[in-house]
C-alpha cells in the first residue's frame, strides 16, 4: 500500500518565542521553544502547509531518521513521506514538539527563566487551547497564514478539532482520528489511576525529583503499562499473546510467566528511559480538560457552527479508549451544522494503536481525503 | 423484589483441618483453618446445602452482621436471607473465607507451624483446583455429601464450575454468574499490572513488609483503583459522575477535580484498609491460572463432559471485565456435552459489580432457579 520511501534524515529545529504566551490557567510562560521538524518544501504561496499534531507521548519526529544508524523511523513514518498519504513530495509538513513536552520543547524539563533552575513541577498545566495558540505562533514563524490541513490522532486529533473552533480561518481541513469530543468518564478515572501511581510514587519528591536526583520509575512505568491495556484491544491482544507462557507450566511464583505480562513490562521499562514524569502528568490533564463543547452550553453542534474547514473522521471498531461511537458525536455535530464531514470506520483488531499501525482500508482512506486536500490547495 | 428480611446477628466459626493437603504447585499444607459462616438450618437427609464461593476481595461473611452495631451487611446479604433468592428458610448456607484469603482462613496473615512465624510471601499460590479440594474438605465436616447448589460469582462462579468439573458427584446444581472459563490476556494484562503496582512498591519488601512493620499501600491502592474501573461500566460511570467537578472550575493542578477521581481513591483508600497485598497477589494468581478445559485438550466441552450438575448461568450486558461472550463460551460447551444449562443475560449498567446488585430481572432468575434447586432436594 504504502511505499518503502523516506523522508530520509531528518534534523530537528528549536524555535524560539520570545513573546510572552498567557496560558488558560491565567499564568503566562515569559518565553518559550518549540522544537519541529519539517519534510517537504512550502510552495510560493505558502498554501500546502500540514501540520501534524501530537498523541500523549508523542514529539516533532514524525517521519525519517535522525541519522543512518538509527534503529527506528519517526512515529508516523508509515504514513508521512514521498508517495505516503501526506505526501511529502506535495506537502509541507510541520511536526512538533507540544509545550510541555519532554523531547525539546519549553517543559518540565527546561530552565525557568524567572528562577534560572529546571521547573520542574512548576511548569504549568497546559491545555489543548493553550497547544493551538503556541502552534498558531509557529504558523506565524513559518509564514503559514492557513494550513491545509491539521492533522492528528488521539489527544492530536483533539488539537486538530480546536484549532477549527480556536482558529476557523486558519484551517483548509481537519483530520480528526481515533478522537473523541471529550473525555468519557472512564477516560478520566484511568488517567486518574495513572497520576496516582506518579504522584504516590516515593521518588516523585513532589515533581522535583531531578533536584533529588531520582525518577519516579516505578509510578511512571505502571502508568504506562496500564496505559497500553487501553490502547491496545482483546482481539490484537489475544491473537498476539493468548495465554502463551513464557515457559513451560506454571511456575506459582510472582516473576513474568505469561508472554503478555513480559511484552507489558518491556514497554513499561521503555518508557521510563524515554520520557518525563511531570510531561506525563500534564498530557493527561490536557485530556481531562478537553471538551470545546462546555464554552457553547455543551452543545457541540453550537461548538462546531463557526468552523470553516472540511472533516475528515475516522475511528476503528476495536478501539474502546476512544470508541466509533465518540467519533459518532463529533461527525453528528458536524452534519447538524452543515459542515463538510467523510467519516470512515475502519474494522481492525488493534484498538487505539490502529491509528499508528497500516491498515490497507485506513491509508487508503488518508491518501484519497489527502488528495483532495492536495486539489484544494493549489 | 427482595425482602428486607436478614439472617440477623451472625457469628463467623474457624474451622480446623489438621490434614495436610497437597496443593497443585507440589507443596503440602501441613495444617489449615477455613473461616466460615452459615445461614438456616441443614435438612435431616443433608441435602439442603448451598455454598457460596466468594470472588477477589470476597469472604465467609456473605449475609447479616456481626453486632447490631455493624454498618454493612455481609457482600450478598441481598441476595442471601430468609426470603430472599437464596432463602435461608429453605436452604442451609456455606459462606467461607477461601485459602489464601485475609479474614481469618489460613492464608499470608496466618502462622507457619513449620517456622512459628507468620507466612507472609512464603504462603504458597493455591488455584482454584485447591480451594474446591478445601471445600470438598469442608463439606466432609460438615457431612455435606452433596451440595444443592455450589453458587459464585466472578472468581466465585470459576470455583462453582471447578467443582462439577473436580468432584461431578458432589454438585447438584451449579450458579455461575458474571464469569468465564478463563482468563482472556486482557485480563491477565490487567491482573499483571496490579501485581507490579504491589511488586514494585518499596514498602512490599518482597513480601515480608509486616516484618518490616509497613504495609505496602500505595501498590495496593493503585491495583484496587484500577481494578475498580474494570469492574465498572461507562454505562453507569457516566451516569453517575460524568465531568462532574468537586469545585467550581478546573484547578490546573493534581489534587482531586472530577468526582470520578474522588470515588476511585476513597474506593482504593478504604481497600487498603482492609486488605492483605500478598493475599491479592495470590488471588490474581488464581484468576490466572483456572483454565479447566486445559486439562482436556483445551477443548471445554470434554472438560464438562461428566459433569452431572445442573447450571444456571448469568452474564451482565456492560461487563466488560467478563463479558456476556465470555459466559456463552461455557454455555455453548455445556450444551454441546448435553448439560442441562438455563442462560441469561441481564440488561444492565453496572458492569462487572452488576452481580452483586439488585437488577429485578437478575434477582427474580435467580429466585426461579433457586426454587427448582429447592424442588430437586426435596
Amino acid at each position: 500500500m504504502t511505499t518503502n520511501a523516506s523522508v530520509g534524515i531528518v534534523t530537528p529545529r528549536k524555535i524560539p518565542f520570545d513573546t510572552p504566551l498567557a496560558l488558560e490557567n491565567g499564568k503566562t510562560l515569559p518565553r518559550f521553544d518549540l522544537m519541529i521538524e519539517t519534510y517537504g518544501t512550502l510552495n510560493a504561496d505558502k498554501s500546502n502547509a500540514v501540520l501534524i499534531c501530537h498523541a500523549l507521548s508523542g514529539n516533532h519526529h514524525v517521519a525519517g531518521k535522525h541519522s543512518a544508524e538509527d534503529k527506528y523511523a519517526g512515529w508516523w513514518d508509515n504514513m508521512v513521506g514521498p508517495g505516503k498519504p501526506i505526501d511529502t513530495e506535495r506537502f509541507f509538513v510541520v511536526g512538533l514538539n507540544n509545550l510541555g513536552g519532554c523531547d525539546g520543547s519549553t517543559g518540565p524539563l527546561s530552565e525557568n527563566p524567572e528562577t534560572g533552575r529546571e521547573y520542574g513541577a512548576d511548569f504549568p498545566v497546559v491545555t489543548v487551547k493553550d497547544w493551538v495558540k503556541s502552534q498558531a505562533m509557529l504558523a506565524d514563524y513559518l509564514g503559514i497564514q492557513k494550513w491545509a490541513a491539521v492533522v492528528g490522532g488521539s489527544l492530536g486529533g483533539m488539537q486538530a478539532l480546536q484549532w477549527t473552533i480556536s482558529l476557523p480561518e486558519r484551517v483548509a481541513h481537519a483530520l480528526v482520528i481515533a478522537s473523541a469530543p471529550k473525555l468519557s468518564t472512564q477516560n478520566i478515572a484511568f488517567n486518574d489511576v495513572a497520576r496516582q501511581a506518579i504522584l504516590t510514587d516515593p521518588d516523585f519528591h513532589e515533581g522535583n525529583y531531578r533536584s533529588h536526583h531520582t525518577v519516579p520509575s516505578r509510578g511512571l512505568r505502571i502508568a504506562r503499562m496500564m496505559g497500553h491495556i487501553t490502547y491496545l484491544a482483546e482481539d490484537g491482544l489475544g491473537k498476539k499473546f493468548g495465554r502463551i507462557l513464557k515457559s513451560d507450566g506454571y511456575q506459582y511464583g510472582y516473576g513474568v510467566e505469561f508472554e503478555v505480562e513480559s511484552y507489558l513490562r518491556y514497554q513499561g521499562d521503555k518508557f521510563v528511559g524515554r520520557f518525563d514524569a511531570n510531561t506525563y502528568l500534564l498530557m493527561t490533564k490536557a485530556l481531562d480538560y478537553f471538551d470545546p463543547a462546555a464554552d457553547y452550553g455543551h452543545n457541540l453542534t453550537r461548538a462546531v457552527e463557526n468552523v470553516q474547514a472540511k472533516f475528515f473522521v475516522a475511528s476503528f471498531s476495536t478501539d474502546w479508549r476512544f470508541s466509533p461511537q465518540r467519533s459518532h458525536e463529533l461527525v453528528k455535530a458536524l452534519i447538524a451544522a452543515q459542515k463538510s464531514v467523510q467519516y470512515i470506520e475502519v474494522k481492525s483488531n488493534h484498538g487505539h494503536d490502529a491509528f499508528l499501525m497500516e491498515d490497507e482500508a485506513y491509508i487508503r482512506a488518508v491518501t484519497a481525503y489527502m488528495n483532495n486536500v492536495y486539489k484544494d490547495c493549489q
